[in-house]
Order: C-alpha cells, then sequence, then structure tokens
C-alpha cells in the first residue's frame, strides 16, 4: 500500500484554515482516481508539551506507487494539487512512503 | 482515537538506523499498554522529485487521548521514551493527534 503524506505548519487563521481544507480542498482530494482513503489527523499537542510542530496531517491510501502517481497525473490530482498550492504551498510538506 | 505520531528525519547511516529501529526499538514501543495499532511507513520520496523531508513516520493508535497518555507514562512507556531519545533524540519530532 502507498501512501501520500501531507503535514501542514499551523497556518496564521485556523479558522479560515479549517474552512477551506475541510470544505474545499478535502472534497476535491476525494475525487483523485484510485484513492482509496484519506485519514486527516488534527495535532493537539506534542508529549513534550507545547503543540505540535505540525497543525494537521492528511495521509491518501493508494494501491501502489503506481496508483498513487497516476492520480496525481489525472486532471482530478492536478486540480488539487494546483489548489493546495494556492491556499497552503507556505505550509505543506509533501511525502510518498510504503508501509513498512 | 488518538495517535502519537513520530517523524524521523533522515538518519547518517540508513542500516543502522533500521537495524536498531525494526528489532529493538519498535519491539519495545510494541509493548506499551493501550497501544492498540503501530503503522510504519518508509518514505520513498516527494511528489515533487528528491527524497522526502522525513526518513520514517510511525503512528500509534489508542483508544483515546487519556489511554495515549496513561501509555506513554507507563513503565513500559518510558522504556521506549528513553530508548527513541538514546537512539535518535536528535532525528525524531513527536505529536499527539486526533483523527478529525
Amino acid at each position: 500500500m502507498a501512501k501520500l503524506i501531507a503535514l501542514y505548519k499551523h497556518p496564521e487563521n485556523k479558522e479560515v484554515f479549517d474552512e477551506y481544507y475541510f470544505n474545499v480542498h478535502a472534497p476535491l482530494t476525494a475525487k483523485i482516481p484510485g484513492l482509496r482513503e484519506m485519514k486527516v489527523t488534527k495535532v493537539t499537542g506534542s508529549p513534550m508539551g507545547g503543540e505540535g510542530k505540525y497543525y494537521l496531517t492528511c495521509e491518501m491510501h493508494y494501491d501502489s506507487l503506481d496508483a498513487l502517481q497516476e492520480g496525481l497525473r489525472s486532471p482530478e490530482g492536478r486540480a488539487s494539487g494546483k489548489d493546495l498550492m494556492g491556499f497552503a504551498g507556505d505550509l505543506v510538506t509533501l511525502m510518498i512512503g510504503e508501509e513498512a
């Protein structure tokens, strides 16, 4: 199983971010062909105290690395990528991985 | 559901890291009371090309934030934490989160 992992740094305005993320960006991303599951995690803190290094994480599961790459290259994948760069290009770190 | 997320930066020696992580640290962590699931992901790259920002991620699932905190405070949780700081204290970022 292959994953695309998105890590979002803390936005300046969390309410504006959440509103856009959950109502616009996530539904756009959910349309990407081959996407099997999307797991969003809100970071609530760190075991050492204080806020976490990131604000939110999203794991997107695909059957394989090929399926993931195909999804990202699809019109829906490109629309989601363009939207991401528009609202959170300075906040997001993207990584591709495989379950060990 | 509550999660502890560990993000590991790229180690100097990946073979030594993997050997220790999978054979020593992960089994120690697996003993923490209340831990329901442990999902390790090897980062293989970034959609923008190049290697990912992190080398490996681990998600540890607990029934609740209370169960997670109790697990970390247990003798097994403290043993895992001590071990972590010893072999990867300079590589790891830890965050607590809840599925959105």
